[in-house]
This record gives structure tokens, C-alpha cells and sequence, in this order.
């Protein structure tokens, strides 16, 4: 077994194992931790209802997910046939690839999730003694995610890799090999549609109808345990920003990875260190972040943000040196791809081009959504003149604010592009996720954090712990917006790199045909000047809006479920409003986690469904114009869609924080209505399109075959 | 002289003759007929002040305009020179077509505006009567607007064409003749930066701060005599309907028939008719209109909105026989592009695409934005849950809405290509523009029934005349939803074939360089595999986002001195509420004129910069992608914002007529709030898009020598 195997699988089984330990630290904790006997029952009743909410969710989610999941193995075993291997046809192998990483993601899904409903109670009560105790506590409990999903990961790429490589006839060729192991990137890819879109309505659904019915129509704060739709709320925030954003980190991840070993195929078919250096870059991650992690520690409350931010710049600096080795150990001075030489230096700077845009992306989204600074400022200022001038303000920040951030990116790609080809953009993208196990880390702390201070409200603890819980969050927030930042812009490298893969892979694809040459353009030759292609890029570029009015829309539909049954607990259980009755909570997530799956099948078939129906009706060109549309258009929106709304957010909490009339105040309903309106823009619709852009690429590259062989019916 | 010319030149004589005895007849009746002394003194005075200060708007913006033109004729004169014509270089001549192209663009507006101006009282007046003559007032005064506007566009067109033919060098290559004759198109649509993004900002400012003023803080109805920028807010309907939509349109007309003479110029050389194909189907259009403007009569009131639709389909079927012949007769049967054969029956379904999608797109524009259909009252319903959903549902509603009309657009670019290359595209575009005249007269008589309302309200005439000019005024409304759907599908057409054209003048021009071949690429290849095309498609795509960013916040900032204006007036004329003392109208006119000209500056110098600057820097492959992306998104981000905008509007209508709780209830609240977040989008920072699109791409096609020969420096 080469070195590099061996390392790759030795780090993953650390990260694993660290995983288990921080899990088992935190599972340490006493749950009721120094309470009397009357705030324990109170805390484990609730702690047990947000636990159980969560999983119920998951369990019915998993009931979709299998159906669909087999289907769709099965699609996959039927469509996909390039007569590269005997008796068995490649889909069958793809389909099992696919299933491997469904299975990976899910697991780490899970995992996340159930850590992150064990730490939140265990945050509670960790806050009655000191705030450097909490923040540990919360940490540990999303380090948990982050560990257990990046070892995952890695091990799970590995495996695909010495799997796929042992069981397939040696003469195939590698970059069809590759091809079969890119089915595991669209299995994890899959997996993101259900957790960020369906969790993204069911958040959403939740928070609305809690807050609607219960502030605004009862006048009971937040966080009430009179209010029925709480525990669905608290649910939501698990599995939006723990679930969701974990199965589209895992799946930029795998797929940045698969599209690098799809192109780097014929580069480096024979030098195994070249061919697994792209899954070296998320196993070193582990080790560097454990090392980051030990280093920063808070002791007081005002440590709390900056040690956040910390993080993610220690572990960026220490990756950033630590891959300089590596790269310069993996990868050969000096390799061919598509006729032109490229260096090992060249990709080292690919890697560092992403890890540093990434920073830029999101240091730039904190300051457009931060209230630090100007911009927010002015947005809260903005609802001097009410909530007109407050939206219009808004989208207009958000629209402005997509235009650094391109422009980071776009130095990226045109600087690993310059460097190594589409394979230098694969690594940017990888680049960028570098301080992956850090990011998904601080995402996960956030809720667990949020949840912390739901608790200490609904157990009535001392307002004491609920101020430091708030401090503890607040801080995540900021950090969160960072993270949005890397998670957009991963998705959008990770999106470019597939198109790449999915060129490259057609073409090598198409010259095997008999009849290339006659009725095939090289696919090369994806210019604006071709009628098809340049039709289906600007269809392309309405995907995204079209896809973000269908999530908008579904959040309104879901939400509006979730209002009538909360309506229907007030109205029909007796002594709700006094404290007395105990309101029905299972059955407001069970409507939520309804509503969700339901109202997610249509973008669901929107996303898959397009780049299959246009390759079998025009061809790859058709699905080269829908993609390069549709990336194009879908960051700028994701950008615009997540600023606004965090911008609103963070408007608002500056006006409550006693600014500009304060709480009650006119200046604060029009901040009200622009949280309402960013609400499903910055955690359904924006986020979802990550998912758009990259699973529709990942898609594309794996139906590849099926489009060269069958498609473009209609364009003969 | 050849038949065609002689046929154009009279065509165009008869249009701008036909425009005079339109105007002729609306100036003929009385404009106090039949009023008391009183009355009439009023009415003079308030329509005096209308007319005044439309005309001081138009002086100072010509003032402005005057510096700019020859400023920037100075820069094309010193950028551009080819060397192809000895002593004078083609910067000279170009810029001298640039200026006549603004001069013919400033003389239409300027008709235009003059009789709208007139035209509003008259119109009032006549409502006393009877409808069909109130209609047929505001119709005709509309009608000189089309008819002088078309023929002065064909008679410039081909007066250009003509001398630049005649004074230039007979062994000019006949594309570098074309692509002189394209600064006319520069000319035009420079003009109209002006006219849609100022007088789109102008419009709204005063309309803002007539509304949140008058409206909201004083308690006076909408047009009350006694609201200080209720002029200003008559005179912005004429600015922004009337001289900007005008400019709009005139532009598109002007740029693809330039587009066409550019791409045509190889292929047509020496081929007279064939090169004046494209100016003889705006000529063709004159007299079609005319027969169709006949044929149209109103004698009841239910017979207003059937009229207007009416006009569009009768001169849309008109236009789709008579050019029929006209092809059969202009164009060759079978003629060369690219080395490729086209026949002219080709172009006649170019044509035919154009016209028809033209048509499908702006009825589409209608069922989104009329409250007849299902998406606006589902709006309006969405008003019962607040304002916040309100929005959501509204900008779903846009962003859903690009589909469709990005559908029929695709499939006529896509008809057009296979069947004449990138002239089949211009073609197209001028297809669109075939129902220019009718659709210009429309969109005038809109402003005209909109201001003879506000003049009836401020001379408090009998209720009867208001509801009459209600009637006209809302009929006028949902066709110039469809009128905004045409603007929008024809920038799209017109970009692409000056993009179309600018690639294949940058390539002739390449080809003729001594070093091509080394260091130059065939621009043909503006594949999107290479990083500086997909690195600049991929920034191109913010520039519509930050733009409407822009000009969003320009409403507002110029918004807001008109509200300081409008309060201080209040503040300090005594009498003012009681209907003594007078206020300062003009000066609000001043205010919202001067805010309106400084807001422009920004949006406009990113528009012609950007094109400037990338060309210099990075070549014309980066000036492609930045066209490609820019355009694409345009697109989209206009027919959102447009529709959101027009949803939002006739949703607060629809509950004003008494649906879901009518005027004052909580609904009506909520809905007054999409429509004031509505109005920036739907008539400043939509239409505005428009001419990003086109401007930035004339503006590249006319540069396209400077870029070849200077830019680039950074790419070396």
C-alpha cells in the first residue's frame, strides 16, 4: 500500500477518533449539571422534546430519502452504459458509488445532529458557571460535526478510490474509472438537496409560525414553552445550520474532489500520490484543525467573538504552510494536462488562490451583514422612512454586495486556471475548503449555542446564564456569516471545476464514438457564438430565479401550515395560555417535517431534472450553456439573496439593541418587516442554490455518458 | 438614386408629415373649451406649469447633454483610428455620425414631450364631452410622438447612410464603413442614458415626494393643486414615459439596424437593397400604422382597453404580410455569411420570430402584472398576512416571471441564428420593433390620460371627467405593461446582434493586423473554456445587480431632497393648506431636475467605463464575456424587476377598488408598501437595464478598433 494511502487513511481514523472524544466530553457533562430537582425535570422535558423533534425529522427525511435514493441508483444503473466494462455495465458501479456517499453524508449528518442535541442543554447549564466553560462546551459539541464528517469524508473517498481501483478491469481507462467514483460526490450532493432545501423550509416554517402566531398574535416573547411551535423552532435551527450546512460543505468537498480526480485522470494515470493529492488536502485539514482548536481557548466574555475568528485564521495560515509541503511531496514538478505543462508550484498556488479567496468572500459578507459597520447601519437608518425604503435599501445592498466577492473569485479562477487548467480550479475549490473542519465546527456551534439559550428561557433558569448564552451567540452569528461566505463561493469553485470535468470527461467520451467527427462538434468548443449554446446559457440563467421563487413560495406554503395548526393548539387546548395545558409539540414538527418534504419535491425536480431533460433533448453543448448559466447567475443571486437577509437581520437586532428608537419603536416595525422578507432569503433560497449550481454540474458529469451515447435527440 | 432609397426617404417624409397632422389636430381644439373663466384661468395655469417645466427639465438635461456629447465625441474622435481612410481619421467621422444620431434622437424626445405637454389639458377638455373624443386626443397626441419619432429614425438612418457613403473613400472596406455609421447608433442610445436612467430617477423622486409628503404626512388627496411637487410629479410622467421610453426605443431601433448593416456589410456588398433591408422595415412601419391607427375607432367606454390591444395585433398582423413581400423583394434569394448560405425567405421568419415573440413576451409582461390574472391576486391575498409576505410573494412573482418570456426569446434567437446567422438575431430585434410606431404611441398616450386625470383633479372638474380619464389612464396602464415586456425582449435582441457585430468586426479587424496570428486569438473562439472569457462572462454577470443597485439608491437619495423641499415649502409659505398662499412648483421642478442629473452620473460612467477600461486592459475577448454575462443577467434582473414592480402597483390598485378590505384597511397598507419598494424597480432601475445592456455592447461594437489596436496591454 503507497505511503499516501496509508497517511490519508491513518489522519481520517484520527479525525474520527477525535470526534469520539470531544463527543464523549460533552456526553460527560451531567445534564442537569448542579439543578434542583424541579429546573431538571423542566430542562430534560425540553431537552428531550428538541432531541426527539430532531430525530423524528430525520427519520421521516430518511423514510424520502431511501425511496428516492433507490430510484435513483436505479436511473442511474439504466441510463449509464459506455460499454467500457464486461458483463456488468458501468452504471451499476456508479449507482453503488452513488449509494457510498449517500450513506457517508447521511452518517455524518447524523452524527452532527445528534451531538448537537445533547450539547445544547449541556451549554445551559455549563453558562451557570462561567462563560469560558459554555463556549467549550458548544465547541466541542460542533467540533464533533466537524471532525466526524471531514474523517468521514476522507475515509470515504479513499475507500471509493482502493474499491472502484481493485473490483474494475485494470485496462479501463482511468479518467472512466474516475468517472464511476464521481458517483460518490453525487450521492453526497443528493443528500445536500434534501438537508439544505427541505431543512431550509422547515426552519423557516417553523420560526415563522412560532413568531407570528406566538409574539405578534398572543404577545408571548420568544422562546415561550407556552407556545407550540417552539420546540419545531428550536428543532429548525439543528437542522438548517447543523444538518444543512454539513451535507453541502461535505458535498462541495466530494465533489470538488471527484471533479479533480476526473480531470487530473490522464495527468496522472499511474502516479497515485498526484491522483490522491486533491483527498490529502482534506485529511491534513484534521490534524491542523485539532492543533488550531487546542491553541485558542476564551476565559472571559469579550474573548468569545475574536476567538471565533481566531480559528479560522490560525487553522488558514497553518494550512496554508502545511500544504506547501505537501504539495511540493504529492504532486510531480512538473505534468501535462490537455497539452500544456503545468508545475507543482502552480498548484500550490491554486490551493492557496482558494483558501485566500475564500477569507476575502467571507470577511466580505461579515462586513456587508455585520452591524460593525457602514452598510447595516445605513439599512437600520434606512427604516427612518419605514419599511419601504428598508426593502429597497436592502436588496440594494445585497445586489452591490455580490460584487467584491465575484471579484475575489474570479482572481481565483483566473489565476488556478492560468496555473493548472480546470484541475487548478478543483483545487482552489478544495483551497477554499481547507479550514473546512474549523468552518463546519463554528456553523454547528451556532445552534447548539442558539438552542442553549431557547433552554435556559424555557427552563425559567437565572437571566444571568440567558445573557452569557446570548453572548455565545451572537458571536456564532457573526462567524456564521463568514461561513455563508466560504460555503457560496466553495459551491460556485466546486460548480466550475464539475463543468470542467463534465467538458473534459464528454470529449474524451465523444472521440471514442465511431461516428465523431461526422455529427459531433468537439466539445472543446464550447464558444458564444454557437446558437445552442449560447440559447441554453441564457435559459440557464433563469434557473436560479426560478428555482429561488419556487423555495420562496414553499417557505410561504409551509409556514402557513405551520400557523393553522399553532392557531388550532391555542384554540383548542385548554389552559394553554396559562401554563397549564401542555401543548402538543411533536405535532408542529411532524406538520413542519411534512410541509418541508412536500414542498421540496418540486425544486428537487427542477434541479435534477433539467440538465437530464435538456442533455437528452440537445445534447452536451445544451447542458454545457444550461450550467454555465445557471453558475453564473446562481452565485450572484446566492450572494445578493444571503446579504440581504443577514443585512435585515442584523438591522433589526441594532435597532432592539437600543438604537434608532429601539425596541417598539416605528423604526422597528419596518426592521421587522425586512427580517420577515430576508428570512427565507438568507436560510432557504440563498443557501439552496449552492445546491443548484453544484448538483446540477455533478449530475451532468455523471450522466456524461448517457449524453454522449443517447442525447441531443432533438438536434439529430 | 435606387428604388429603395427613394422609397425610404418618402416613407420617412410621410411619417414625420403624418405626425404634424396629428399634431395639428390636437393643438387645434381649444385648450380651455367650453370651461368657465374661471375653470380656465385654472387650467391654464396648471397646465402652464406642467409644459414649463417639462421644458425646463429638457433645458437644463440638454445642457448637460450638450458638455457631454461633445466630450465624448472628442474621445471617439482621438480613440478611434484604423488607418483605413488617409488624412481624417474614422474617429472623426464616426463621431460625427454619433453626434447626428443624438441630435436625431433630441429632436424626437423633444417632439414628443412637447406634445404630450399639450395634449394632457386638451385631453381633460374633451372628457367633458365624451369618451371616444377624450381617447382619441390623448391617442393622437401619443401617435406624433410614434409617427415623428419612426421617421426621423428611418430618415436619419438612411441619410447617414448616404453621405457617409458618398464622402468616404470608394475603397473603404464596406464593414469599417458600417461600423461608422454605427456611431449614429452610439449617438441614439447615449441620449437615451440620459433620458431613462435621469428621467427614470426624476419620475420617481417627484412621485415619491409628492406621495410621502402630500399623501402621507399632510393628509391631501393625489394631485391636490395644493402639494408643492405635485407638478413635478405630472411633469415626471412625460419625463419618464414620453422622453425616456421614447430614447429607449429609438435606441434599440437605431442600434440593430446598425447591427445588421455591420454584419450585412460583407455579405450585402455592392447589393444595395440587401443593405437597406433593415432601415426599409422601420420605413414600413409607418404606413401600416397609419392604416391600423384608422381602422381602430372608441365610441363607448368599454371599448378603451380592447382599443389599445387592438392597435398592437392589427399593425403586428399588417406588418407580418406586407414584409413578406418586401423580403421576397429586397432580399436575395440566397446569399453568403460566414461561408454559409441563407435564403431570403430565412429572413422573413427572422422577422416573423421577432415580431411574434415580441408579442408573446409583452402579453406574458400583461398576465403577470394585470390584475385580471391569478399572479396578481394572489399578491393582493398575500396582503392579508402583512407587508413582509407581501414582498416575498412579489419578488417571487418577478423572479418566476423571467421564465417564460426568456423562453419565447430563446426560441426566436435560436429560429434567427440557424437561419441567418447573427443578421437572422438583428433582424429579429427590428421584427420586435416592426409594431414600433403603434407601440410608441401607446406608451405616450399613457402620460397624457395619466396627466389630463391629475389636471381634472387639480381644477376640480366635475368627478364624471376624472372617472372618464380613469378609464383611459387604466387602460393605458396594462398595455404599457405590455409595451415595458417589448422594450425589454428588443434590448435583448438588439444586444445580442451588436455583440454578434462586434465579434465580427473585431475578427475582420484582427485578420488585417501585421501580427495576427501570433498573439491574437480568433475571436471567433470565445469559447467558454478560456479563463479570460469565463473570468469576465462570469463579472459581467454583477454588473447589472450593481447598477440597479445603484440607480435604486439614486431614487432615493434624489427622493429624499425632494421631500426636504416639499416639507420646507409647507414649513414656510403661509397660507399654503388653506389654498392662499401658492406653491413654489418650479422650484421642486429645479430639485427633482438637479438630483436627477447628478444621480446619473455614477450608473452612467459605470455603463461606458466598464467597456472602455476592460477593452483596454484585457482585450476583446474580455469585452465579449463581459457583454455575454451583462446581458444575460439584464435580461433577467429588467423582466423581474419590471414585473415585480407592475405586480406590486396593480395589486395595491386591485385592493383600492374594494377587493380584500379596499382603501385604509390593513391589506391596503401592506400593499401600499410592495408598491412604494415597486416603483424604484419598475420605472428607474428595470427599464434602466435596458440600456446597460444595449449601450455597453454599440458602445463596444463602435470602439471595437481601439480595442483591437491599443487593448489588451495587460494580457500583452
Amino acid at each position: 500500500m503507497p505511503g499516501a494511502v496509508l497517511i490519508i487513511i491513518l489522519l481520517s481514523l484520527f479525525g474520527i477518533g477525535v470526534a469520539f472524544f470531544y463527543m464523549k466530553k460533552v456526553m460527560d457533562i451531567p445534564i442537569d449539571l448542579g439543578l434542583e430537582k424541579e429546573e431538571s425535570d423542566k430542562l430534560k422535558a425540553i431537552h428531550g422534546a428538541i432531541a426527539e423533534g430532531a430525530m423524528a425529522f430525520l427519520k421521516q427525511e430518511y423514510k424520502v430519502l431511501a425511496i428516492f435514493m433507490i430510484g435513483f441508483a436505479v436511473v442511474i444503473a439504466l441510463l449509464i452504459d459506455d460499454h467500457h466494462t464486461e458483463n456488468v455495465s458501468e452504471g451499476i458501479y456508479t449507482a453503488a458509488a452513488f449509494l457510498f456517499g449517500a450513506l457517508i453524508s447521511i452518517v455524518s449528518g447524523y452524527i452532527g445532529m445528534k451531538v448537537a442535541t445533547a450539547g445544547n442543554a449541556r451549554t445551559t447549564v455549563s453558562a451557570r458557571n462561567n462563560i469560558g466553560d459554555a463556549f467549550r462546551v458548544a465547541l466541542n459539541s460542533g467540533a464533533v460535526m466537524g471532525f466526524s464528517l471531514v474523517g468521514l469524508a476522507s475515509l470515504g473517498l479513499i475507500v471509493i478510490f482502493l474499491v472502484m481501483s481493485a473490483i474494475l478491469p485494470e485496462n479501463l481507462p482511468n479518467n472512466v474509472l474516475m468517472e464511476i467514483i464521481a458517483g460518490f460526490g453525487l450521492g453526497g450532493s443528493s443528500i445536500a438537496l434534501f438537508a439544505r432545501v427541505g431543512g431550509g423550509i422547515f426552519t423557516k416554517a417553523a420560526d415563522v409560525g412560532a413568531d407570528l402566531v406566538g409574539k405578534v398574535e398572543k404577545g408571548i416573547p420568544e422562546d415561550d414553552p407556552r407556545n407550540p411551535a417552539v420546540i419545531a423552532d428550536n428543532v429548525g435551527d439543528n437542522v438548517g445550520d447543523v444538518a444543512g450546512m454539513g451535507a453541502d460543505l461535505f458535498g462541495s468537498c466530494a465533489e470538488s474532489t471527484c471533479a479533480a480526480l476526473v480531470i487530473s485522470a490522464l495527468a496522472f494515470a499511474g502516479d497515485i500520490n498526484g491522483m490522491l493529492y486533491p483527498i490529502m488536502i482534506t485529511a491534513v485539514g484534521i490534524p491542523i484543525s485539532l492543533l488550531t482548536k487546542v491553541l485558542v481557548n476564551v476565559h472571559t466574555e469579550e474573548q468569545v467573538a475574536p476567538a471565533l475568528k481566531r480559528l479560522l485564521m490560525i487553522s488558514s495560515a497553518l494550512m496554508a504552510v502545511a500544504m506547501y509541503f505537501v504539495t511540493a511531496a504529492m504532486i510531480p514538478d512538473t505534468f501535462i494536462i490537455n497539452e500544456n505543462e503545468y508545475t507543482s508550484m502552480g498548484v500550490y498556488w491554486c490551493f492557496l488562490s482558494g483558501l485566500i479567496s475564500g477569507l476575502a468572500v467571507g470577511l466580505l459578507t461579515e462586513y456587508y451583514t455585520s452591524d460593525q459597520y457602514q452598510p447595516v447601519k445605513d439599512i437600520a437608518k434606512s427604516c427612518e422612512t419605514g419599511a419601504a425604503t428598508n426593502i429597497i435599501f436592502g436588496l440594494a445592498l445585497g445586489y452591490k454586495s455580490t460584487v467584491l466577492p465575484y471579484i475575489a473569485i474570479a482572481i481565483s479562477i483566473f489565476v488556478s486556471w492560468q496555473l493548472a487548467d480546470m484541475y487548478g480550479i478543483a483545487i482552489a475549490s478544495l483551497g477554499m475548503l481547507g479550514t473546512l473542519v474549523i468552518a463546519l465546527s463554528i456553523d454547528a456551534y451556532g445552534p447548539v449555542a442558539d438552542n442553549a439559550g431557547g433552554i435556559a428561557e424555557m427552563v425559567g433558569l437565572d437571566k444571568e446564564v440567558r445573557r452569557r448564552t446570548d453572548i455565545l451567540d451572537s458571536a456564532g452569528n457573526t462567524t456564521a456569516a463568514i461561513g455563508k461566505g466560504f460555503a457560496i463561493g466553495a459551491a460556485i469553485l466546486t460548480s466550475l471545476a464539475l463543468f470542467g470535468a463534465f467538458l473534459a470527461h464528454s470529449q474524451n467520451l465523444m472521440r471514442e464514438l465511431p461516428e465523431f467527427g461526422a455529427s459531433y462538434v468537439l466539445v472543446n468548443d464550447i464558444t458564444l457564438l454557437d446558437p445552442i449554446v449560447f440559447t441554453s446559457l441564457f435559459l440557464g440563467a433563469t434557473l436560479p430565479f426560478l428555482f429561488s421563487a419556487m423555495t420562496m413560495k414553499s417557505v410561504g406554503a409551509a409556514a402557513f401550515d405551520m400557523i393553522e395548526e399553532v392557531r388550532r393548539q391555542f384554540r383548542e387546548i385548554p389552559g394553554i395560555m396559562e401554563g397549564q395545558g401542555r401543548p402538543q409539540y411533536g405535532q408542529c414538527v411532524a406538520i413542519s417535517t411534512k410541509a418541508a418534504l412536500r414542498e421540496m419535491i418540486a425544486p428537487g425536480v427542477l434541479i435534477m431534472g433539467t440538465p437530464l431533460v435538456v442533455g437528452f433533448l440537445f445534447g452536451v453543448q445544451a447542458v454545457a450553456g444550461i450550467l454555465a448559466g445557471s453558475l453564473v447567475t446562481g452565485g450572484v443571486l446566492a450572494i445578493a439573496s444571503s446579504n440581504s437577509g443577514g443585512a435585515w437581520d442584523n438591522a433589526k437586532k441594532y435597532i432592539e439593541a437600543g438604537n434608532l428608537g429601539g425596541k417598539g419603536s416605528e423604526e422597528h416595525k419596518a426592521a421587522v418587516v425586512g427580517d420577515t422578507v430576508g428570512d427565507p432569503l438568507k436560510d432557504t433560497s440563498g443557501p439552496s442554490l449552492n445546491i443548484l449550481i453544484k448538483l446540477s454540474a455533478i449530475l451532468s458529469l455523471v450522466f456524461a455518458p448517457f449524453f454522449v451515447n443517447y442525447g441531443g435527440i432533438l438536434l439529430g
